[in-house]
């Protein structure tokens, strides 16, 4: 049954994470207006309930809470800033949040410009992928004003495990940005670990059931060395994204005098991994780059 | 009370590790035979109840069975093959078990020099620390012979929570140098991504807590950021010893042909802070070559 008495939620971007999240919300009892670049994609929400709208800006003078998720950093400014984008049709008092993984330096100008608006924002990366989105386990980094995150609380509750406030505009972005450089030092070492056990003749399953519990274990070993091993090279976590993360990182580091060395070396790996033909592949896929066979 | 029907063990190396694990196996009834380079270390196992020997030469000659874990590769060749030692002095039958980190091909060679002269052996290097020794919860990573393996396993219960038969002859170590290789990967990770959250201006708790039980996870993060934060640099493991294990798994990957950019910049990360004046401090102190203030 919908709960009319909630705020209408409007979803901008529903592609393999923000389906199953907008999902959740439909699922909660939101009311729902929803816009997708490739609109087939958005008609199964629409089949159960959601209102479809024609453009972002459509959305946002139709919404009281405006939610994006879309791919890239420019479509953050676009869908934003654009000429007739969501900053300019927002409803006044209405709180957007950012889910994409995105510039800090953008969540702090998409901050300031709605503040000038009097409007709400936050920056809200996730982490978890498609898996955790389908499941409502998300991990969400959430920067912007304590007042507004506690205001999001509820929709964070209906898409996620954990949600985490921050700091400031930017906070969830940097947040994440730490997020990824952490998989980057722990996904290469695991793939590294195990391209030497494959070269010293070591039996991999042997290998992974000897060390992935110890004090070599990490996430990435756990759930992406399995399929490294079944030949199993499909995303989850699509290798093209990865790096578009690693590289927001790595700039970041650097507009800060930062210099991560591990980052920099999983980057130019993730670089060459995608010159030869690697985006459309899961982040294991690292794997090629050592097994030549 | 002692079980005097179990094999005298022999137990050469009590330093830190090797002091917990030889209590274990006095725990667990074993007649012990104890020797160490610096004989104070060993008098508290003397006090309870195990025999001091003079020299490796003298345990090897006592006992059923030898266990060695000593410090560096030119000190288990010593031991093993030196004049007087355990190879020529050990008696028809004996099992000899090196748990030290130490190079695959020294296994090798040991395990061919025993056979040639009727003794089995195995390399079974551990992980998990002083910690891991103390509660008997280690992991070991075992090479040689399937019959020769199950012999020791009882040892292992004492010693252990998980043992694995990894292969042949030297797998014990492979699989050791697999088990360092993810963790440089996952420990330069961990230490990237916060040295960029305290560098973005995040509360470091506060990331921790966002993102330590995520796809960011690891042991490295969740056993060594919290010292970091609390500015607690001390060892746990030593960087002087995970240098060691550096450079061996390095000469390995570059005899077995294959190149691993994460761990040879791992290794050079940890000279430098090694010539840094290092060596003394835990492998977290990584953590000092980004830190600067």
């Amino acid at each position: 049954m919908i709960d009319t008495a909630r705020s209408t939620v409007g979803f901008i971007g529903t592609g393999v994470m923000g389906a199953s999240m907008a999902g959740h919300l439909l699922d909660a009892g939101y009311p729902l207006i929803v816009h997708n670049r490739t609109r087939e994609r958005a008609m199964p929400l629409v089949e159960r309930g959601a209102v479809w709208a024609d453009s972002p800006g459509a959305v946002a003078s139709l919404a009281d809470i405006v939610i994006t998720i879309v791919g890239y950093p420019s479509d953050v400014e676009a869908v934003y800033l654009g000429e007739g984008g969501i900053l300019q049709r927002a409803r006044r008092g209405a709180l957007l949040i950012d889910m994409t993984t995105s510039t800090p330096s953008l969540a702090m100008r998409i901050a300031e410009e709605a503040a000038a608006r009097g409007l709400q924002s936050l920056d809200a990366p996730v982490s978890g992928g498609d898996v955790g989105a389908r499941e409502a386990r998300l991990t969400i980094m959430v920067g912007g004003e304590a007042e507004v995150f506690a205001r999001a609380e509820p929709l964070f509750s209906a898409m996620g495990r954990t949600w985490t406030h921050a700091g400031g505009p930017g906070a969830g972005q940097h947040t994440k940005m730490a997020n990824q450089i952490a998989i980057a030092g722990s996904m290469l070492g695991a793939i590294e670990a195990f391209a030497y056990a494959k070269s010293a003749g070591l039996g991999l399953e042997t290998t992974f059931a000897a060390i992935s519990a110890g004090a070599a274990g990490s996430f990435s070993m756990t759930n992406y060395v399995p399929r490294v091993i079944a030949g199993d090279l499909a995303p989850g976590f699509y290798v093209k994204h990865f790096l578009k993360d690693l590289r927001i990182a790595l700039a970041e580091a650097d507009a800060l005098g930062l210099e991560l060395p591990g980052l920099s070396l999983a980057t130019s790996l993730y670089e060459r991994l995608a010159s030869e033909g690697g985006n459309e592949l899961g982040t294991q896929a690292l794997w090629l780059l050592y097994d030549r066979d």
